[in-house]
């Protein structure tokens, strides 16, 4: 089988799209926490977290719809904390991905509540997968919340604001990236695996091979920060220099960072190699997220 | 069975604080996190929703644990509702049971990852509670998620926010207490119920007082506003006159809210007739919510 990535981008982002839609056409929320919840979630995001659970379900399992829930759970999660993030008493951001963020296209009220919507919406979405049985609804809960929370992705929002204030070694760069990105990556090919029952063993390769994709994720974000095309970035690049905040780079230098990626890209290959899952579109999927310029 | 509402109130919250206590000893929290979420978990909640729900249970079963992790995970929402509710954005509130909110004791920023945290652990609480089977779990987990949403709960925000803006109708009113505190209300109820194995159709007639008694809660709240006494409520009365909100009182002047409490009362009891439930707490606590003097 020939596998082209940017096809099968493509394809999951129109799948999840087309999923979104539909869960949003039929419900009665209120007019304009609708269009706050809808405004981003709809606001250009890559998909990159349901695209890697497709990816990992779709390595062990003959496709389905078996994920497509937890997919759209996994990127409400993922839009709410974006939402949060921007607002002014955190990273006071007017605009992402080349348009106004949440509470400057609405107010900053509506931005906290359709946040706080769409990550109680997650679970919920979860909760009522007709495809799923009791058992695995209550699983991929298990794992999403704690993936999400205060000892998952919200400890790593907290743990970056405090680290803004002092240099960070590259152990706590690491530490909170693990966190605020990470454990949704994580999550994402952990649940793919799961719903497509592989035993217990290739899951944890499997977890191994999302660790180091978030840090390669990262790093490379970092990178562009440096090196990026405002243009195709959709936002202005030189911030973390101008805001000495500790990145790779400031850490390590640019050839510093680049190495450190491609000691990343070595370890996530080893882990996709134990798996099992070398001939799949989660191999192209880290060298995608490696090289992407956007 | 003679009753005692007083010493029965006081037990439940004693029973709800020590698990809340056990809960968050044994996390791994970044510290400034942990201080934020147990800070206004611990400040000063009368418990009355986990309350309401030990009432339920204990009306139709025998005293157990049973409850006790739904009842944890409902109070974490009613706080995190508060904290957001609090910030500067939303009602910019300094103090709340007399001691400062959570942005003015932490930060805007820690406040508001709080409240993410509070709400995403309820739902792990439940998914992880090894007293309830998965069904038992999921069930509970799409009642509380569709309770505390962007179709419940959350909508009860916006729509209270939007309304402060113009004059509302008795029937407007109704509807954003219903959503803004009358679900989660409900739901305690309804889960109690649940959990202690009763039928469908009593369940239904549980779910009418609820209903009555959330907005009971309501009226006394705002009647509260007017001929209340400062020193118990912890907060200066008056402030909804001045700031012109629609209120009982001011829709109906202070003798019609009274006499609409009465109505509600009238309606709530003839529901708990029907549950078969007049011998219970539930009867007691309906006139310690009309009566309540903070």
């Amino acid at each position: 089988m020939t596998r082209n990535i940017n096809a099968y981008i493509s394809l999951g982002k129109d799948r999840l799209d087309k999923e979104l839609k539909a869960i949003f056409s039929k419900r009665n929320i209120p007019s304009n926490l609708h269009a706050s919840m809808t405004y981003s979630l709809f606001a250009g995001g890559k998909r990159l977290r349901p695209i890697l659970m497709f990816a990992s379900y779709d390595t062990f399992a003959k496709q389905s719809n078996k994920v497509l829930k937890a997919a759209v759970a996994l990127e409400m999660i993922h839009t709410y904390s974006l939402i949060h993030d921007d607002l002014p008493a955190m990273d006071n951001d007017d605009y992402r991905r080349g348009v106004l963020t949440n509470h400057r296209k609405f107010d900053e009220a509506t931005a906290i509540l359709a946040g706080d919507a769409l990550l109680t919406y997650s679970f919920e979405i979860i909760a009522g997968d007709d495809l799923l049985c009791a058992d695995e609804k209550v699983f991929l809960l298990q794992a999403l919340t704690k993936a999400s929370g205060a000892e998952g992705m919200v400890a790593g929002q907290i743990l970056d604001t405090e680290g803004e204030q002092r240099e960070l070694t590259l152990a706590d760069l690491e530490k909170i990236h693990e966190l605020k990105t990470g454990e949704l990556i994580s999550f994402a090919i952990m649940a793919g695996a799961y719903l497509a029952n592989i035993d217990e063993e290739r899951i944890q390769y499997l977890t191994q091979y999302a660790y180091y994709l978030g840090l390669i994720f990262q790093v490379q974000d970092d990178i562009l920060d440096v090196i990026g095309d405002p243009e195709k970035l959709g936002k202005p690049v030189g911030s973390d220099l101008e805001n000495h905040k500790s990145t790779y780079p400031n850490l390590l230098g640019l050839e510093g960072a680049k190495e450190q990626k491609q000691k990343y890209e070595q370890l996530a290959i080893s882990a996709l190699e134990k798996a099992d899952a070398m001939d799949s579109y989660l191999l192209d999927l880290l060298h995608y997220f490696s090289q992407r310029d956007h």
